[in-house]
């Protein structure tokens, strides 16, 4: 069944009224009918699926039918914090990222970022990546849409950091060395509802001053096993492994 | 350092010879000049840094002047079997897999399989998948070169099945049931240097016949937590989980 995130909160009101992108989606591409249903969620990410009750040429209006009671989201809210890799790399991390769990993403100037950001062309992208999480989220049934950020420089990482929970920075060198329980240790500390922030180098790697002012700063280094990941490969590591020890072991 | 996998197994004796594609690799695109150190991996998993003591036309002569003392393997021998999806998707599946640490992928034509496999052209396409674990393989560090098996049919992989110490399947009615504690019972029974075999449906899921098929023989049915997961991402947390389980929590 398809699934649309609405840009409003439930307000009490079991009827909703849809238009714009979302009403061409269901009445047009679709063809969706009196009667057919879908999944919608508010974002104050209540969920359910509605039923339509009414077509017009410019808007539909449906009905909550039941709402979703099983919570398909993470038990912390993961920030996902990539040095902007090359290509199209960031828009796998991004929908794969979406699809296991992440609560947004934050893509940083890093020392070892060959890409040259043009800023010119940021908003473009910025939307390009947001629609890969809608679509993402929509797949996966999330009731949570990622929001994913302009990419910021170092410092200003730094300084958002400190609103977070927890502060982990996964650094290959680490789990080159055989660092393997820090990783652990971090999760079992994570309590539910804790914002996590988890840096993941470029495609070179972050660089040795990096990791030093974010020591300084309380992130836990972490290594995340003996095989060396790729940038865009480690963050599906550390979401995957949050998901299994929290929502599978417990 | 580059690292090379080799097609023989380690004879005892510290000099190699060197030809064909890996000689034109290191000497022609890499330029290494004597003295130069890449690593090399046997075909017995033996892995160490080599230093080149000549170079000829045709061939190159190596030398081991370290072995390499950490694993860098799964402690147990994972087999990626995936229902042929649509694309380029497997190649992703193989990439990331080979990274994670699986130890060979069997793609099966599943009843939802969309693709009509081609086995005129099965020659040239497993040739590539070998080449992407291949690359994979030696840009994670691996010590074993996971082997690619061209696609078969289901019947012929419950055969196969037979031989594995652990057979499970992915299925996502399951994990939509909120079932989430088989997939923890199972590694948990895992032992050292034991076979395992996942099973993952295509894009449309596996058929009930498919699953009802697999319990017959002996699988256990797994959820992957509560969020849907696209075919190519659920082989990737099932193997970061297998890792982060055997690997970082021991």
């Amino acid at each position: 069944m398809q699934r649309y995130f609405i840009d409003q909160p439930f307000e009490g009101n079991n009827e909703v009224r849809l238009d714009g992108d979302i009403f061409h989606h269901i009445s047009r591409v679709m063809r969706m009918k009196i009667n057919d249903e879908f999944y919608i969620v508010f974002s104050d990410e209540k969920a359910g699926i509605a039923k339509i009750v009414d077509i017009s040429n410019e808007e539909i209006i449906a009905s909550i039918v039941k709402w979703e009671d099983t919570n398909k989201e993470l038990p912390v809210k993961v920030a996902i914090v990539s040095g902007l890799p090359k290509g199209d790399k960031l828009e796998l991390i991004i929908q794969k990222g979406t699809e296991l769990g992440a609560y947004q993403f934050v893509p940083f100037i890093a020392d070892r970022s060959i890409v040259k950001w043009d800023s010119k062309k940021e908003k473009k992208k910025v939307e390009r990546w947001q629609k890969i999480a809608l679509e993402a989220a929509e797949q996966a049934h999330r009731q949570h849409m990622p929001k994913v950020y302009a990419p910021c420089p170092f410092k200003h990482l730094l300084d958002i950091s400190q609103s977070f929970d927890h502060k982990l920075v996964a650094f290959e060198e680490s789990a080159k060395l055989g660092e393997t329980s820090n990783f652990v240790k971090a999760i079992n500390n994570f309590n539910h509802g804790d914002s996590v922030l988890i840096v993941f180098g470029p495609e070179g790697g972050l660089s040795i001053e990096e990791v030093q002012q974010m020591e300084e700063s309380g992130f836990q280094i972490c290594g995340l096993g003996p095989r060396i990941l790729r940038t865009e490969t480690a963050p599906l590591y550390a979401l995957s492994a949050i998901s299994y020890q929290l929502e599978l072991m417990r």
